[in-house]
């Protein structure tokens, strides 16, 4: 049986974008937002909300900054009811960039941070909801936080006027267990708040997915996914996979198998992502894809062997 | 902390060899060989054991027979502690085709069949239990079976002489629950007489490592995996990501990392394997793969979504 409060956030221009500098088609971008609409998914999430005065004119495409005019632009005559949003960086962006909630189609503005910027992300999180969004926060990289940094952050989290706290597992290092655990702990101090959990996978390890229902299984219920798992290195939760595993009828799987095959199978000849081996290897050792990326940009490391043994650190090859 | 009841058994040019009619150069076979050797592989198995007068001349590679000269010559001269094991099917080979182990460097035979036939399959583990080899049952597609057969059979099992009987998602359609319901059942039945459970998942819908894991959890101890997740259709559960989630320090991760370099990443231009869209659609649909591979084969259904809609057999292309 499903759970109806489950949400399903397609986060595919937005992870995908960090791939290619947020340079996708405007062609592209109406496709997900129509492919997405017609399955149901609850939340599409086109980008980055990010002022442009923090960086270099014309290195980023529009969907780094989701400013108004182009957001509209993107959804114009396409029929849907999903709701819109937009991610928000402690410190890439200035509030007063971003327009009142009655003056903007995008209805969420999900606020990323590591754990020592809870702070700021509170902050942020209030202009936003001073401007009348509906506001998360993804806690990213949280298999490097300790848990009672982590517990505090959330008992602050607990009081504020937040949709969900996501657990992100950045590195795609985290098995079973430590989901179990984070949703749990997450859940205990959120929950009676009226806060949901959320859960953001990568795929470093194979276990974006498995992971996401693990999740889902321990009470999450704001579940983020891209489209055929596009996003950085290893990729996300796949949308497809998630769409199949949910019940609620609601949900349609044909319009994501149509976008794949139509758009994805060939943008992944053009842009990488998915399991690889230099990105399995900063999984399996929680670390930042850094070296990976830069190992498969022909940087760093030049063998497999070579970048495990350099993260591990272990002098064998010092 | 590591079990040290838990055993490795890689099937890469076993199940591989689905791929190719096990067409795999002497020198892959070898490579694979030695590697897994160097990691601590406790078995390696390099193909099936099948009766040459079955099968058409010349159309199957040679690890599909693993005559007793041939397997000799792949592992001549290259150090290892590793068992070997080979695979046999009901039907496809007799027994008499068999030595005796005293002349065989061979050292289990893996009985498969369907939970149908294992009244055929005890025939030939006891076959093959006198002429002195360890033996396993791998009873295949159990995701479709019906519980009380199932469980009938496992009682029959566990009056034979086994090492260990497989749960095995052939379609790769289950999830955690699935996984731990099956292995405390197979549990319940075999541990008292001394048989362990065994797991072989399959990729479909990107869990083969995480089932796999799952089924570790519950105490399986005897676990398959192939090199890079090679195997038939959507492949199988990735050695590297087991040896390195597993604790136990003969393990060692550099020689798969090196031969997924040398050899894999190449071989995977050749010969298609993984993640694949229609083999999601198989494996959410807990079918047989298929209609999926005379898809990616150009044969029957050309689309995605023709391919999902002619499987829920629902009448909308009909």
């Amino acid at each position: 049986m499903y759970r109806p409060e489950i949400k399903v956030l397609d986060c595919t221009i937005r992870d995908g974008g960090l791939i290619n500098d947020h340079l996708f088609d405007d062609r592209l971008v109406r496709a997900v937002y129509q492919a997405c609409s017609a399955a149901g998914v609850d939340y599409i999430e086109l980008g980055y909300r990010a002022s442009k005065k923090y960086f270099t004119a014309g290195k980023f495409g529009e969907t780094k900054f989701l400013e108004e005019a182009f957001v509209r632009r993107m959804i114009d005559g396409i029929e849907s009811k999903s709701k819109l949003s937009a991610m928000v960086d402690i410190g890439r962006v200035d509030a007063e960039d971003i327009p009142l909630k009655k003056d903007s189609v995008v209805d969420l503005m999900r606020v990323a941070c590591y754990v020592k910027d809870i702070d700021k992300a509170i902050a942020l999180v209030k202009q936003c909801a001073d401007k009348g969004y509906e506001t998360t926060v993804n806690i990213m990289a949280v298999s490097t936080a300790l848990v009672p940094d982590l517990e505090e952050g959330l008992k602050q989290l607990a009081e504020c006027p937040l949709k969900a706290v996501y657990v992100v597992d950045s590195f795609g290092a985290m098995f079973s267990e430590q989901i179990h655990f984070l949703t749990n702990l997450y859940k205990g101090i959120l929950n009676p708040k009226g806060i949901e959990v959320g859960i953001h996978c990568h795929n470093n390890q194979q276990l974006g997915f498995a992971n996401t229902i693990e999740a889902v299984r321990k009470g999450a219920n704001y579940l983020d996914a891209t489209i055929y798992g596009i996003g950085r290195a290893a990729g996300n939760c796949p949308l497809e996979l998630l769409l199949a595993f949910l019940k609620n009828p609601k949900f349609k799987l044909d319009p994501i198998l149509e976008i794949i095959e139509k758009e994805f199978i060939p943008l992944r000849q053009q842009i990488e992502w998915g399991y690889m081996i230099p990105d399995m290897i900063t999984g399996i050792l929680n670390q930042h894809p850094r070296s990976a990326m830069e190992m498969r940009s022909g940087k760093g490391s030049k063998r497999f062997v070579e970048l495990y043994r350099s993260l591990l650190n272990d002098g064998e090859l010092a």
